[in-house]
């Protein structure tokens, strides 16, 4: 079986290391930091680590786990130690902005995308089976060899992950909508209940939230860091869905005020008829 | 120990009726389907149960659990059956637009809200313990006489409620920020994301959708009967915090477009920093 290497350490990359690994690969993981190496090693996620890069050299495939921001500086770094025939990807979660930098550094590389975050980050929480279930998006391109595909395919299918394919701008559009909007849509719940001026309501209305407001404003309340790289990386899709939203959310407040209860009513059963698609496939705690 | 008479033995009725009898006090049911009256009989949850609002006459304290656009009506019909010192309660989600019109109705009128909902309705899912912990606020006036507060608050305590009393508008003020925002909020998510234009596209996002999306959409995929009425009750208290609302999500809109990556990270540093306030008395799942 191909070696399979793995830059970073993390989370994501901690995951697949403990999969492949148990999947009978030989993993190869390079981290920044020598603590990551040594832990690594300790816990078995991967046969051989360092803090060299030059480590890759032996890697039919290589999985790029750095953050968004990092992730094009690293692949610089990367590929020269490459063999010609390996395939790079990397796991961002966003696409558009970067896979037509990424395949102008390797012309074997092919965006992935696997989505299964935790509220934790770092190689401590990574654990073996972490896609099983969950969606892993992949986005070739129009110059991206099928026979890459099929491989990089192979692999994921091999995680159980649920394997999408489709283009990049596709994918960050598909994102922005279910994951990024939601992120602006439940801070700014925050921030507006924290604009109420008298502090005592202010206190009482903390007090008497309950599941409801947990879970609608569960996202905004996350790093921010990970929803300002959203927003970079993913400017113009995001941008245009937070427009679309604006527009409905206009839409409740004018029924509201002109007091229409059978159009609010209407409003409130399409959202609640339309729900369902997007969640039945997940266990509804 | 004093009677107590529960009118509508729905989820909130049913499990007062449960508590109040487990307590040890007398308790008498009102409901308008003979079906229920034969269902709490069985299951224990009142001394005596009948579709005749006669019952009543018997009670110290008397609860209306009917749904908010029927409590008026039904307390037209309770009055006239009330002993002269008995005490009038509701449960109703709003409270400033009902309290004048049943405080009229009745000297001895106390507003009520036991926060404790449930995915699902009716004297089928009505448990004991359902209050503990749980917020219940009473919304005295001016009006309303010290000992009837008192007698109205011991029996909440019994309930091991979290106990807030505070003015109706300022129960409604809060309300809209921790439950009624929220649910517009969220159905607006849905909507917007329902108003992508090429169905490939929406079918993909649906896939993709996880727990950010669920969590989020969550209450905007509740009954729209139920939403409809939170607006209807609370209207003007609901467009002043979505008026907020919109500036706020403006002013990420804003950030955004302007490519302010410092002031859009202060932003959400600032929702981190001011979510725990509203859940950290709650178990996070």
């Amino acid at each position: 079986m191909k070696p399979i290497a793995v830059v970073g350490l993390g989370l994501i990359g901690g995951s697949l290391g403990l999969d492949f690994s148990r999947l009978g690969y030989r993993v190869l993981g390079v981290a920044r930091r020598p603590e990551t190496v040594e832990m690594a090693m300790e816990r078995g996620v991967v046969h051989q680590a360092s803090t060299d890069l030059s480590l890759v050299a032996e890697a039919d495939v290589v999985f790029l786990c750095t953050p968004i921001d990092g992730v094009v500086g690293v692949a610089q770094q990367v590929v020269p130690h490459l063999k010609p025939e390996a395939i790079l990807t990397d796991v961002s979660s966003v696409k558009g902005s970067l896979v037509p930098d990424l395949a102008a550094l390797w012309p074997h590389f092919i965006g992935g995308h696997p989505m299964a975050g935790k509220a934790e980050a770092g190689l401590a929480v990574a654990e073996a089976h972490l896609f099983r279930g969950r969606p892993y998006v992949l986005t070739p391109t129009e110059e991206t060899s099928p026979q890459d595909l099929d491989t990089l395919s192979e692999l994921v299918d091999q995680l159980e992950a649920r394997r999408f394919i489709c283009f990049p701008a596709d994918h960050d559009r598909a994102v922005a909508w279910i994951s990024h909007l939601p992120v602006m849509v439940s801070s700014s719940l925050i921030q507006a209940c924290q604009q109420e001026p008298n502090p005592e309501l202010l206190k009482l209305a903390q007090a008497l939230a309950s599941s409801g407001f947990r879970d609608t404003s569960r996202v905004g309340g996350g790093v921010p860091e990970l929803g300002t790289l959203m927003a970079r990386y993913n400017r113009e899709a995001l941008l245009s869905s937070i427009a679309l939203y604006q527009r409905q959310l206009g839409q409740i407040r004018a029924l509201v005020e002109v007091e229409d209860w059978d159009g609010l009513h209407h409003f409130l059963a399409q959202t609640q008829a339309a729900r369902p698609a997007y969640i039945d496939k997940m266990d509804e705690a």
